[in-house]
């Protein structure tokens, strides 16, 4: 087992990485102290790894299971308020605790639900799929959808603990691992030379042993904690998290959601924003493309995908990282050199979104 | 005027007091650095002083105004995405200014706001009744209500700038002004000996002079400012602010807040907490009885009321101060001698809630 430290809001809580990490020591005196201990679960891990979940509610005190269906819509500001008032009446306190376990919806759900129930309360998250191992449940982002937006109503809410167990991603599908992939190659694009040179000595099969999972999640994890660390509210360095995702969420917002999953929206994302570094002379054609044959490697934006430009621009201009009027994005000078707070003109823009 | 500084979350913040206060000089460079300043106005506040609202709005950059209308009902969670979509809608960013103008309720749901906002947004309040100027606006706790309780989900929040102009007061009826005196009696109680000496050389006359209203306006604000800097977070000393509030709170929650204002029911909550401070041997009969005389003395809990006590007691467990299934109170050894997380057993609040 590997451990990750992350120091954000004045704390520094452990990210718990590895095979049986679930049965780790530091999660059972965390619900001893706590008055209640709730989880939210994915009723679909529920399901899957039902043992599991149920050794480990065992070693919890006071438990509640509050089961939670998975998907995007799950997640609004409007649902929940049906978790705070079921909070309230099963007698949760301010010294309570809050358990997720799931996906990125699950986890930014209970998330948000912790940072706003009686103004914040204790919370640990477990995160079953690669995407919230090596991304989302680090950095104590949290939010909901309303239903102008996306992530529009949240907080800063860090958690207590993280537990990433990889026996969880047995039983996750390669489409759903692509997710994860998509971050972990982000953060090798931005920044962890560790992490470029495990995506390039593997390929989607190998990469799925456990040993190998267990260190990329390490240094896509570890890599993301040593960013949130420096600045915990993105008031300037945690912006280039935002590499590929500017246009990423601007596709999956025009396309409402259907039929691309995060982890394609994001690499389609990154090739877009690497052309745009590329035109706007920062990164060098060679490590441009070196950057593209690793999206394509796992598998990510393989075929090409024509989308009303006009359209996504529209979304664009929701992105939270805007102000004045301008659109703003992360780029690249080059593979592990990125650059915040960078305006990029919609003429700029239209030519590069023509062809995804 | 009077200034009186807050630190909290890391920063200092300005508490600006006294006649014409709306025109000093802090504010317009605030909203000058935003990306627009929203203003969330009470509708009274508006048609009463509307003169005084646009001038406000004047010195500001690109302004929006959202109307709100008064109401405790108003500040709920559904009503909040209303304003959050609303906000987006606009235009507003993660740069944007958001100012609240009213009350209390006007004062928690613009917090609200701000607080949750694509995580949060630069805040300003503008109390306009006493309430506010003396306790809500300061020290940075904003809540709304959802369906199972009132400010079970919010968060600390502060602002970057408070402006209490005592101007506004002149249109406050005193049945509103004496919301205000209940809080302001409280701090006198809990530990500002000044307000304590100022409350007991006037009277509800001579209270309202302006300068008057400005001095206890600035002790106050003061003595709340120094409890939230020792500890925001009420992990401990805040909850001091509590005295009166365990048993009002409850009376307000029972009578689903129809019939009683704030300050009626707080100033009941402290002759209750009073009495139990007594019959547990803290606070000495003789102190007890000075105190009921100055809440007797501004209006505040003048009649009997009989209350059906298993009624309030059920309203009670759902204080946010309670842990392990025991109800616990904020208490008074003595004038300016308070204690908090003590446990009160039902039995002798049965007793004392016999008669309020």
């Amino acid at each position: 087992m590997r451990r990750v430290d992350v120091t954000a809001g004045g704390r520094t809580y452990g990210v718990v990485i590895g095979s049986g990490a679930l049965g780790c020591d530091e999660f059972p005196p965390l619900s001893a102290r706590a008055d209640g201990t709730g989880f939210i679960v994915s009723r679909r891990v529920m399901e899957l790894q039902g043992i599991r979940i149920a050794g480990l509610v065992e070693r919890s005190v006071s438990p509640h299971i509050f089961p939670m269906d998975d998907g995007e819509d799950q997640k609004s500001y409007h649902h929940a308020e049906e978790y705070f008032n079921l909070l309230l009446k099963s007698g949760f306190s301010r010294k309570s605790l809050l358990v997720g376990v799931g996906g990125g919806v699950v986890g930014d759900f209970t998330g948000y639900c912790a940072a706003g129930y009686m103004r914040g309360i204790g919370l640990v998250h477990i995160p079953t799929t690669l995407l919230a191992m090596v991304d989302s449940s680090i950095g104590g982002k949290t939010a909901v959808n309303i239903e102008a937006g996306k992530n529009i109503v949240g907080a800063f809410h860090q958690p207590a603990l993280v537990i990433a167990d990889v026996d969880f991603l047995r039983t996750l599908p390669w489409e759903e691992m692509k997710n994860g992939m998509a971050e972990t190659v982000k953060h090798a694009f931005i920044g962890e030379g560790r992490l470029l040179d495990l995506l390039r000595s593997h390929d989607p099969t190998t990469v799925r042993g456990a040993d190998v999972m267990e260190e990329l999640i390490y240094l896509s994890a570890g890599f993301k904690a040593s960013v949130v660390g420096k600045d915990e509210r993105e008031s300037g360095l945690r912006a280039i998290l935002n590499f590929g995702h500017t246009v990423g969420h601007a596709i999956e917002s025009f396309l409402n959601f259907r039929g691309i999953s995060h982890g394609e929206a994001v690499a389609r994302g990154m090739k877009a924003e690497l052309e745009i570094s590329r035109r706007l002379g920062l990164i060098k054609g060679d490590e441009a493309a070196l950057c593209r044959e690793i999206v394509s490697r796992y598998g990510l934006a393989e075929e090409e995908m024509r989308l009303d430009v006009e359209g996504v621009l529209e979304h664009m201009k929701f992105d939270k990282k805007n102000y004045g009027g301008s659109l703003r994005f992360a780029l690249l000078r080059g593979i592990g050199d990125p650059v915040f707070d960078q305006e990029v003109k919609p003429g700029l823009l239209r030519e590069v979104l023509q062809i995804l």
